[in-house]
Parts: C-alpha cells; structure tokens; sequence
C-alpha cells in the first residue's frame, strides 16, 4: 500500500512551515470543548476514575447511557452486546474493516469521500470499489452504477450522509433502496455518521440506521470529534448486531484494549449535555456557513458552488482548472489560505477544491478575503 | 483468527459478577496517576490545548522531549523521523505488525508470553513462533532452539524483558545474541519495554536499545501504563529506525490518526517529573512484592516459584496441577482471589499462575491470605 500522508496531511505539514497562514483545509472545529465537558472531566479525574483499563468495550455506564439515547432515535442495541466505545471514528472504522474483511473482499465508497475510507481498505487486505456520485443535482448516486459493481465478492459500502467533502445528504429513497440490495446481496452498509448533527434544513436528514429492518446488515459509527469539538480527544463508538460487535470488539482488543477512560468521560458527558452544546454550537456553524457561501457567492466568475445541506464544507468546483492540486500549493504560497485539493477525494472530486467552515469567524472571513484577492489579481497559471 | 477474548479477561469478566472479589489478575496497578501529572494536564486542558487533533507522529513538544530523554540512555533518535507517540504499548505493537508483516511473514515469540503478542501477529497476517524459555535456571533462553525455529520467513522477534509472566531478565550476553542473529538473518527486534522500570536489583537490566549498532534492527516501545499507572489513558511511544518508523507512522494515522492530546500532556508530565515518580512508586511495588512473596514461601508445600527481578508478577507452579485453568476458576469461585491460568501465555506456562502485586498491600495480604485458607483446607480435586 501507499505509505505516504494524504493531500489533506501534506498541505497541512506545508501550512505550518509558512507564517501567517489561515487554514480552511483540515477539518478542526476551532470551538473549545464545553465547560460542562470539562468539568465532569475533571470530576472524574479527581474521584480517581480514569487511571485504570475500562472493559475493553468501554465503561458500563457510557454505553448503557448510549444504548438508551440511540433507543430514542429507534435503534434498538444492547449495552451489553451490541456497543463499543472506540477511540474515535477512525478506529471503530479500523476495527471493523480488519474483523470483518477477507483478503479480496470488496467494499463500496460513494466518491467524494474521505480519503482515509480507502486507506483503511487497503491496511485490511480489502479492495475499495469506487462509485463517483453524479454532481449535477448535487451529488446524487445513480442506482444503476452502483449496481453494476456490487458483486459476489461485496462484503461492505461505506455511506457518509451528510457527507466529507460534498456537505450533500443522500434521499430517503436512495439510502432505503441500497438497504434493500444490501439485503439482498448479503453486504454491509456501514454508516458513518461523524456529521449525524450537522445539517442545515429544519429536519434532520433521513437516517437508515433508524429502520429496524435493516438492523442485521448496518454498523454504525459515531464520533464526538466534528459536533462536540473533541477530535484531540479520539472518542466515538460504534454499534450493530451482536454477530459484527463480538468480532470487532476482539479486533478493538487488540488495537488498544480500550478507549481511553478520561475521553470516555469526556464523550458521557457531551451525550448527557447534547441538547444544549449541540444548540449552541450548530448556531454558530449555521453562521459561518453563511459567511463562507456569501464570499463564493462574491467569486461566481471563478468558481461553481451548490450550498451544503449538510457537514461543514463547501466544495466548489474551480471554473476552468484541471491542476487543482498545484492551485492549492499555489493559493498556499501567494494567498497564504490552506485548502485542500478535490482529487484527495476520488475521482469524483477532480476539479474541486474543500474549504471547511470549522474555523472562527474572523478567520473565515479573513481567508476568504485572500482568497478572492488571490483570484482576482494572481490568478494561477497552469504550466 | 480467534474472537474469543483471553483468559485473563474471561476470569475478570467472571469475578466481577461474584461479590467481594480480589483480583490479583489482570495487570492494573492500584496507584492512582501522580498529582504532578494530574496538574500538568488540567492546566493544557485549562489552556485549550487538548481539544484538537495533534500532529500523527504526536506533539512536537512531547517528541522532542522523549528524543532528549532517549538520549541520555545513549538511545538517538530524531523527533522528526524516527518517534511516534501512540496509544499506548499495544496500538504500537498493532501498527507496527500491520505495517511491517506481509502474510506468511513469521515472529517468534519467546514464551511464557503475553497473549496478546500471538493475536495481534495473527490479526496482521502473521505465523507465530514459540520458543518456549527453560524454567529451570529462570527462564533461560536456549539459543540453539531459537537458531533451529529461525528461518527465512522470519521477520522479527519480540522481546519483553523484564518478562511478563515470568518476572525474568534475559542476561547481557544472550540479548547480544539475539541482536547478533538479527543481524545475520536480517530480522526485527521489536523491543516491548513495558516493564522497563520494574526491576528489584541495584541497577536496571541491560538493555539492547542502547547499543547503536543494532539500531537498524531495533524496534523500542515505551508504555506509560504500568510505571506510571496510566493504563487507562492509553499512551506510549515507539521509537526506530526513520525507515520503518515511515511505515507505521502510515498505519498509526489510519488506526486512530494521533494519540489521545489530553493523555499525551500525561504522559509528557510523567516524562517531566519521571524521577520523582517512579522512586515513590518503584519503593511501593518493592514493598508489595516482599509481602507476595513471603507468603508465596509459607506455601512452598503447594507452589514452587523464583522471585521475579522484574516486572510485577509472581509465576510459581502448582504441584501436581495439570488442569490449571480449572483450578483458576475454582480458585476464583472458592476463595475469591482472581489469578490467571499459566497455559494464557503458552506452553511455557503450563501449570502456573500468574499474581499480580499491583494491587494496594491490603489487598495482596487479603488475597495471599484467602489462597492459603484454600490451599491447606480447599484443595483443589481435578476431575
């Protein structure tokens, strides 16, 4: 396999060498964790609580408070048999590609996507198949396409609804129909719903993993590092049926025999407070998707964009570039804004840029200032 | 592979549904994480510096001062290219034989070892290899088995000394052997320091990481679990040659993308304040293991056992007892004390237990007290 960093690592690692750069491309909440994180955090630390190994599912008390908050969302699991508390997504990901996949087997990613899905494939000995969404519409999947490449070595499809790096939510009616030829072809849909709360409707979107039917063929990974602004914390859990969590959860063992007890913490009391983070925080990312869009709105000669209905990215298309990772090297060196080139993303994303809205205010408006001056005045040139 | 999980962990899951349990079981130290280190990390906390990811490799401040602490052993390593901090000994382990073994690829494991060592080795697509030490003379190595299981499928072998289960050291002149034959045939030496700081002699064992001319073949990792009772904050650091540290750097991102930052703050206190630390807790562990061992000779009768010059475990043999396991859980069901069967850590184990003496010293003379009751009126009846 390839053993370099992604594009995403490789422009961040160049970001930090330059002074004064503004950083739209990982993406990093900028919002501290929560008091009221911290706090019982820091409660539990003193009452001697997160010295020792938790059971390598994590503590009894996170997963029956989980086990009872996915209950009110219709998803009905166990504490006991059916959850696993992970250190992040990242590694609930790891865990189940490398408990379930045989040499050669294949596993589904709708591109764009995260580039690490590919990876991880790749480390467990299983081969990605990539089926590109089809843009126009806003990154619809075409049924047929994906038809056409579920064969009988199909073991899994990953799905990131709403999605990194498109903020495009997948219908109802797709996520239903792939349901059902998951079914019936005997594969797994793994759902990672690292952006479950960032959506940007009154509703949110149609979740498949609220539809018991389909229980047998879904796992389910959630991570607190996006909502709750946790990721240097590396917590998050997973949750299927009994027959996945038992392989997993041995894999799990030997990854890092648990989660790391003070983030377990940390991830109880951010479900425990959810309502009232969540409100608070999803304010101000609705505010700054709205600063970012007005400013590619400003850019319409240069760029095309569709507003994000979900996650916290924009993905415009750059209007006339075929070279979009010199552009971003480019942008780097004369504009001094870190954003991240569409190819990482699959071939799906060739053309496009990602700029995250997770950074502050000031900073969002500063970089897109930049932005818009590096496109007016100094434009890139292709070689 | 096998799902299931070890017997140490079956017996804990066990005692922990009997009221009233001690444990002398699993490896957890009873010493709460030092206040210097608890101050250090609400203070990064305080300061906003734990909630986003850190660089893969770990903070730049933590490998920084891990390379000069390194150095003072005359180990030299760059923070650049050749450290990586990780979630604890174990997700080092796991990155290391998922980058480094192609299937097939052989590591020998020296045995009575930990379990973990052969799951993870068949979790990477590795053959495991037992060379079982001699227990007569305290678990010597017996260098022409070891020559005789050498072949040219063998990619590494893994080293825990001080020992655990055993408590054993290997000597000077048989760890130059094996660095030698390393070299001849152009394998690993994955060094698990864990124990590094457990040791009842005047001066600390010898230890092959710092002789230079074997660094191409050495792979170091460093656990803050037991040393400094963090085992539930999962954080270590690994340490080799920038040829492989490149590889598994690579798979260190894809499994959990960097180190918990709140634990790596923990773990760069520890790092800090090692000094002062450890004399406190290496006076505690000295203490405990007298008590453990004193009342060990009181049943000379029943078990036969060396005193460890390291780690923190007794290994004695139960006479006459071929069903250990049996006896482990009706020990467990009878007296109430948790210990682990020998055959958990391979042949080498056969008809041993393993005690841990990390517990509190109440807790030790209780449970030492409870086995004696069980051996002298309880004993065990195989069937």
């Amino acid at each position: 396999m390839d053993h370099t960093l992604s594009a995403i690592k490789r422009i961040e690692n160049r970001a930090k060498q330059i002074p004064g750069v503004i950083s739209l491309a990982q993406g990093i909440p900028s919002l501290p964790s929560h008091h009221l994180i911290r706090n019982e955090v820091i409660d539990a630390m003193l009452n001697n609580k997160v010295d020792k190994y938790s059971p390598p599912a994590g503590l009894l008390e996170m997963r029956t408070f989980i086990s009872q908050k996915l209950a009110e969302k219709n998803m009905e699991y166990s504490h006991e048999h059916e959850i696993i508390v992970t250190a992040g997504g990242i590694e609930a990901l790891s865990a189940t590609m490398l408990a379930l996949l045989k040499h050669g087997d294949e596993v589904i990613i709708l591109t764009p996507a995260y580039p690490n899905y590919e990876r991880i494939i790749l480390m467990a000995g299983g081969k990605p198949i990539m089926v590109p969404l089809s843009e126009k519409g806003g990154w619809i999947l075409d049924l047929s396409l994906l038809k056409k490449r579920i064969s009988r070595r199909t073991k899994a499809i990953i799905l990131c609804s709403p999605n990194n790096p498109t903020g495009s939510v997948l219908s109802e009616k797709q996520l239903r129909t792939i349901g059902i030829l998951a079914q019936r072809h005997k594969f797994l849909v793994i759902c990672d719903d690292i952006y479950e709360h960032f959506y940007f409707g009154d509703n949110a979107p149609f979740n498949l993993c609220t539809q018991n039917q389909f229980k047998k063929q879904i796992i389910r990974i959630v991570s607190f590092s996006k909502d709750f602004s946790l990721s240097g914390w590396r917590i998050g859990f997973i949750h299927a049926d009994n027959e996945h969590i038992s392989k997993i959860l041995s894999i799990h063992d030997n990854l890092i025999n648990c989660a790391p007890v003070i983030s377990q913490y940390a991830g109880l009391a951010a479900l425990k407070n959810e309502k009232v983070i969540l409100n608070e925080y999803m304010e101000i990312y609705r505010k700054r998707r709205k600063i970012m869009g007005d400013c590619l709105e400003s850019l319409s000669e240069y760029v095309q964009f569709t507003w994000p209905n979900g996650a916290y990215y924009f993905f415009p298309k750059i209007i006339g570039a075929t070279d979009v990772e010199g552009l971003c090297f480019d942008i780097l060196e004369k504009a001094k804004v870190a954003v991240v080139p569409g190819d990482d993303f699959g071939a799906g994303g060739k053309g496009h840029i990602r700029l995250c809205f997770g950074k502050s205010e000031e900073e969002i408006i500063e970089g897109m200032k930049r932005l818009e001056q590096y496109f007016l005045y100094n434009k890139f040139t292709e070689v």
